[in-house]
């Protein structure tokens, strides 16, 4: 595996590649990043990887300067995971200067996690079109976990004509459910035994739906309430239109149910298409 | 030269063809753009023309239905000139639904012309990013007659790091020193007589720093006082800084010195580098 922190000799890397398909990351990675990789081969020629922690898709109360850096554990994993190239830049690389062109996405980013993290879908968006135009790729992985953030660079990507093929990844969980993330590593043990709930009470919703039930707001509120009695406390939970996550207008259109809850000081997130 | 309105088309249009050099219009073409099309030919294999009247730059009191629509008088003095390709999307093929992503430039964007035209340059940035993104250009020419859009542009490439050169097209002028504008044609026999003025009092001002002048507010007050006398109203006179039009922190920083000044109903910018 290659790799390179600076831009132009990650182009010269690139040239003559084939179909280049990207998966961007922050680094950290486990199964589920593995699992974006494994999927990104049977989409192209060259599978690059980046592992770049964004600042400025970070709140000031959130934990940029903690996040996990583990470099060569993740160089390990990917090239054992069949990665071709990756893109490391240092933030000298990538913001030489302060960065002062965004992109700006609609409602989109205010809702949900936008709520609770505002500026951060910005952040998402801006370094994700400033690592599409360094890499260059035809196609590019997302997993579904983060499922607002593929939306809203799905949306991008169409709405600014990029040449690129936005592909949504599957979640990769736990035999008992749980979705795969950094943060299950700091749970407790009994926390641990507890945070499959989420996924279980997002498939109550999707069956109650598929069964007939048309009021979402029910659902949302039921599955607070049992989030509630074992101890969570619930960010949201919400049943919105797969594209946008705009508000339902039906339960015929394709729907997904979200939700963010905290166990102890741990904040999940989770989703699941209905 | 061939002529493509579908995005699909242009980009099979545009595969093999080398160094592709990309000059973005609104059409109603005059010798300034053609000087344009012809310098691009010097910077790559392949030249490519766009027209496309873009309402996102237009403000709401602004002349967007009133914008002179001349295609085929354009379509033939772009063949004339040796443009290749020509990309003339309807508003439907560009903006198939409403622009909800946008690119945000910094503070340049609402000082000087964008003071004037709240929204102008994040327009302007937004077009752009998206014709980049779809005639994937290796470089593309920009006439320094709009020197601010020029420099909004230049630097969101930068920032972006999006693999484009961005090369400015010198102004084009009468013999009179009149720089060529679209909007030249709506001037009397009299307010064209006397709109090199604009022009002139720009010289005074470079003339001026050149021979050690260095109170640069002075000279701009002087200038807007010598158009007042002579029946014009002026939005600004300003020297600034070349490359993100700040103020000047020094006389001898690369310098620009720019104006915006209305004859009639006819409203001229001009600009000249110092």
């Amino acid at each position: 595996m290659q790799i390179h922190s600076s831009i132009a000799d990650l182009r010269t890397a690139l040239k003559g590649r084939g179909r280049v398909v990207f998966v961007p990351t922050m680094g950290n990675l486990h199964a589920g990043h593995i699992s974006l990789m494994e999927q990104a081969r049977a989409h192209g020629d060259t599978v690059v990887a980046s592992i770049f922690v964004n600042r400025l898709q970070f709140g000031p109360n959130e934990d940029f300067d903690k996040y996990p850096r583990t470099f060569q554990a993740d160089c390990d994993k990917l090239a054992t995971a069949g990665v071709d190239v990756l893109f490391a830049p240092t933030e000298a690389d990538l913001y030489p200067e302060p960065q002062e062109y965004v992109v700006e996405p609609p409602a989109i980013q205010h809702v949900l996690d936008g709520e609770f993290r505002p500026g951060h879908f910005r952040g998402v968006a801006t370094v994700v079109l400033k690592l599409f135009n360094i890499v260059q790729p035809q196609a590019a992985l997302f997993g579904k976990k983060d499922y607002q953030q593929l939306m809203v660079i799905r949306n991008m990507a169409r709405q600014l004509a990029l040449p690129i093929d936005i592909i949504g990844g599957e979640t990769v969980r736990a035999a008992d459910g749980l979705a795969l993330s950094s943060r299950n590593g700091y749970l407790s043990e009994a926390e641990r035994a507890e945070a499959p709930r989420l996924y279980r009470e997002l498939n109550r919703i999707r069956e109650a739906i598929r069964a007939g039930e048309a009021d979402t707001v029910k659902l949302e509120n039921a599955a607070i309430e049992a989030l509630t009695a074992a101890g969570w406390q619930t960010d949201y939970v919400a049943v919105r239109q797969q594209l946008d996550l705009s508000m339902p207008k039906g339960v015929n259109a394709p729907l997904v149910a979200l939700a963010a809850s905290r166990l102890g000081n741990t904040r999940l997130i989770d989703n699941i298409e209905i």
